[in-house]
């Protein structure tokens, strides 16, 4: 095969460009460090919606309508959508996506999902079954809690090794045409590192982002200075320096060219998020709103993107399951 | 595009091969009338484990160890696996699949999951980004009973629309070398048609099977008489007929060599199933059991295979949202 590189990478010679791209913030994310980078900012939890599990769907719809207007092109125009969140059958998106009449392909890939879903997409335009495709996924505080943790009224004391459910979306429109492309995708095999304590998922997907990054500097022969960034999904600034640490013991300084979503989205020392934020919707928006626009604006010419995932459930826990990680990364690089 | 034939459907030009399939059922199932064409089934719910959930994630673990020992390839041998499953974060797939080494891209895609897996699959290997890829899923009845509707214990009557939720799985493995070929794949839209009553799947995912199938009628120019046999995934005695009713009051017949999974796998007058099977494992366990086998054997030279899905969840019901459907459907050819 003449696009494989290695066990684990493809490298896409038609080189899928961004067409469109678009992020959708909670309140509380748009009160934090990157409030200038998204494209709509939530008044409240709720959206106009009744309920937050409505509401999460509402701020996926809107995400995929922004970013269908930035592309300048009718949904129609589509022709795939590749969607998925951590709500119990992903039903946020498929609720959001239900009256787009775009062919749909559901994913579940936890809080990886947006670095799965581009990366599919990118495929199906470099494999000629696409012209153009959106990758789209969000998560909310609210949904999160409640669906994962305890009921919001309840109001129990976070671990600081605990992340912050960032309520958010992002969604990209791939194509042919545009100046930042997808060059290479490393898929991640699943990485169980033996973690049990689903308040300390940094800890539990450091290693899935380790597997994953060093299977991509392997297949391509690249290293960490072959990029002017890398970002992580949303390990937190406790997986943050876990990664960093297990790429130090390998002989590889990460450096600060490294940063991670989770870590960028909140101000850690006021806004009262522990080790930072997490969800579907952190590497999404980030992606959305800062990583993208970054390229486009020449802050980075060449970033590694790489979103991570914690494959549990409540039930997984409480069976006494440790917590499996995933992580799928892409090169995304503006033209020169 | 010269792979894409109208909206919908994709013609694979280098027509990717079944290599290795597997079909694992449970007790209940391998009573029905399929028995004999399960590779392994189940003595009793638990497969050796001490939970449900932990028993669904076995037999997946041992329908994929299967179909690797028939396509007598090592699972370092896949470039991919793609998996689902009907459990709150996928987790029978994630854990399942925890061990394998291969790079794993999840899927939610409700019942429909194995055409959306074998799907993807095949265009990994047409596209030339996979040698070889499997598509896997399943469910458990009492794991999905306990999350959808009741506990076991407490025994509620069901009502007459009602389908039973399959304990199997079902494994395909596709590349370049088998006498069984996938020619064409139809991605469905999302399809909602304002049906609420979550114990009447198959009327909610019978207009989103017509809708997937007319489009591939119509994107291919061919009709039911061009297949040997159409199969829908678990639309149940009920969903089939209103399937063939949609399709005759548009003028076409679909006639005998229209199936349903969910109705091929039980003894719908003796088992005491209702309506019939439903659950990511009823379409995948039949596939991989009785629909290959048959078209390696003779009996049918050219299938059309329609999994179909309801992409909803107990919260989505109580919030009092409808039920959308999704099917996805793909051409299987024996050569000549």
């Amino acid at each position: 095969m003449t696009k494989r590189k290695g066990r684990q990478t493809l490298l896409l010679p038609s080189r899928p460009a961004v067409q469109g791209y678009a992020a959708v913030a909670g309140k509380k994310e748009g009160e934090g460090p990157l409030k200038e980078r998204f494209d709509y900012i939530g008044e409240d939890s709720y959206f106009g919606e009744k309920s937050w599990e409505k509401a999460e769907s509402h701020m996926l719809r809107q995400c995929f309508q922004l970013a269908c207007d930035k592309a300048k092109l009718p949904p129609s125009a589509l022709d795939y959508v590749l969607a998925g969140d951590l709500l119990n059958q992903c039903v946020s998106s498929a609720f959001a996506m239900r009256d787009s009449a775009v062919p749909y392909l559901g994913l579940y890939s936890a809080c990886s999902t947006m670095a799965e879903g581009l990366s599919l997409a990118a495929l199906l335009v470099d494999g000629d079954f696409a012209d153009q495709a959106c990758a789209i996924t969000g998560s909310h505080f609210c949904t999160a809690e409640r669906q994962y943790r305890f009921p919001l009224e309840y109001g129990g004391q976070r671990t600081p090794s605990s992340q912050w459910t960032v309520t958010g979306a992002g969604a990209v429109i791939l194509g042919r045409r545009g100046s930042v492309h997808i060059t290479h995708v490393t898929h991640g095999k699943i990485i169980d590192a033996g973690i049990k304590d689903p308040n300390s998922m940094g800890s539990a997907m450091a290693p899935a982002a380790f597997d994953t990054l060093r299977a991509h500097f392997r297949d391509t022969g690249r290293g960490p200075e072959d990029y002017d960034a890398i970002f992580t999904g949303d390990l937190g600034a406790l997986g943050h320096d876990i990664l960093a640490a297990l790429f130090h013991a390998d002989g590889i300084e990460l450096g600060p060219r490294y940063m991670d979503c989770g870590v960028l989205i909140y101000d850690l020392v006021t806004q009262d998020v522990n080790a930072g934020g997490s969800g579907c919707g952190c590497s999404a928006s980030v992606l959305g709103g800062h990583i993208l626009k970054g390229l486009e604006d020449g802050v980075w010419r060449r970033v590694l993107f790489a979103a991570t995932g914690a494959l549990m459930s409540p039930t997984s826990s409480q069976q006494g399951e440790s917590i499996p990680g995933i992580c799928h990364a892409l090169v995304l690089e503006r033209e020169e």
